[in-house]
């Protein structure tokens, strides 16, 4: 029967019937027996996927997003956590080359732009969301963070705040590191004054001892913006018990609109992606797959952010 | 070389050779080329993981500890994320079938006890968490949910609460039933009368609509138990918005302790596993490698919660 041959790639057929079968059974919506479609197009249909942390609220949206789009298309997700540490990141680059997976995604690196990028041009095709790598090597995802961060600065000053603080992650990330930089440049923009001193550096679970930190060495602080909602949510908590207003003597902003951001009082003033992180990590996996069978549309897609006022920053 | 004969599983060697090449290569710390480890054990060296949500803060950290072991173990997670649809449970479980997954590890299941088992019977070995199987057929991680459901039962009406609610999810899940079951149980048990009246079912991000909903019908309600803190936090929000003090006019319980429960103000008195998430992954992990070798030691581990005591029900 033809279609079984075409499926085991068994006996001759024509390239013709081979895209005519393929194409009914598509239109069927028939999954095709998996080990004979790998063997049929010389593919292991296994994605890599890089995430930092799989407990961290952001990327498991992300996440879902990205698997949802690769289950459909009949791809396995391979996920590794890198748990913030670049020397399981390189075994994990060295395992997807090893285990001959068709692409791989990476949400968020820890390693330099030029060990990715030769990483990642060993692959048959890669997406990056916030890295660095080298251009035409990988599919591009990022955000604008000077655009986000100007939006913060100039809400809270136009909220009345003189003294801005911020609070980021000590990670070497595309993220960290823009949203520390941009917060230095949109202060500079709007003429508020800004030193080493306004910033404070912590690990993902320790917002509020940094905010402790912060209001110590700098107690005028009256504006604060937040690497994420989780650490927004340590800053507002060391707020009450420092019987620090919010967001009467200190208005805060965090970043991501995770889901408890709103459930929070009060509620989280915050800094979210215009698309949604189910569907940004969608998108993530449909421009691999176009990668991957050599029909990219496009290289780059750039994400904004919106403010959405809540009780924490009016 | 005999190293490479072991490895690549080809020439001829004692099994007492290929013992020794294993254990010098374990003590150097070197991982094999998978490839050439998938022929000489005829495994795939693949694990498949079932989990309703991945962006779930509980489920988020369970999984960190699972991969990290398989990962130190040489193993790949393919992770599905079932999106709470039993049609998409059963289209994975056929999946891992086809793929020849060497194991499979089932984070909370929706189907029923006997079409999981019938799934998970073809398979070399299984673990569970908090779901219903034959005995036998799986390794069996559940949560003690009466002695769990007395804690926070007892604790609230010692401290005064005399008419309890509880929001629980619509999922057909074994923590589901379990705690709306025993939380009428231990109700019944302590002489606090309970009716359907008392008990609010909804979805995992309408915590704050439930929480209406369930002081409108039973206005008296002065303690409440959440399924989780995700639903906590929007009862928690709701109380705020209508003005009903905590802890003084309602006392709130939730389940889990995620990360965002103690930052929460009122911080959240919650349930939380004496054993840490990471590590519940990390024992499924582990019980499942056994399985896998054939020197399974424990059929099942029973876990327990402590009351973590915060300013939500002091």
């Amino acid at each position: 029967m033809t279609v079984s041959r075409v499926l085991n790639n068994k006996g001759s057929f024509s390239e013709e019937t081979r895209q005519h079968v393929l194409h009914v059974m598509r239109e069927l919506g028939y999954r095709p027996n998996r080990v004979a479609r790998s063997l049929a197009t010389a593919k292991t249909l296994k994605i890599g996927v890089v995430v930092p942390s799989i407990s961290s609220a952001y990327f498991g949206e992300v996440l879902e997003g990205t698997e949802r789009v690769l289950w459909e298309c009949g791809y396995h997700m391979l996920l590794c956590n890198t748990a913030v540490d670049s020397r399981r990141e390189h075994a994990v680059m060295d395992l997807f080359e090893e285990d001959r997976v068709d692409g791989v995604v990476v949400l968020s690196s820890h390693l330099p732009g030029d060990e990715l990028s030769s990483y990642l041009k060993k692959q048959r095709a890669a997406v990056v969301i916030n890295c660095d790598v080298e251009p035409g090597i990988a599919g591009h995802i990022y955000t604008d963070e000077l655009k986000s961060m100007r939006m913060a600065v100039k809400h809270l000053q136009q909220a009345g705040c003189k003294c801005l603080g911020y609070i980021g992650l000590a990670i070497e990330t595309y993220a960290g590191r823009e949203r520390h930089d941009m917060f230095i440049r949109a202060c500079e923009e709007v003429g508020l004054s800004v030193s080493s001193d306004n910033i404070v550096i912590c690990d993902r679970r320790m917002g509020g001892l940094a905010a402790r930190r912060l209001f110590k060495r700098v107690p005028e602080t009256d504006g604060l913006i937040c690497f994420n909602d989780e650490i927004a949510a340590g800053a507002l908590r060391v707020c009450f018990e420092l019987q620090r207003r919010v967001p009467e003597d200190v208005a805060i902003v965090g970043f991501d609109d995770i889901f408890l951001a709103e459930l929070l009082v009060p509620a989280l003033t915050t800094l979210r992606l215009k698309t949604t992180k189910q569907e940004v990590g969608a998108i993530a996996a449909r421009m691999l797959l176009e990668r991957i069978e050599g029909r990219s549309t496009r290289d780059e897609v750039v994400l904004e952010h919106e403010l959405v006022v809540r009780e924490s920053a009016p």
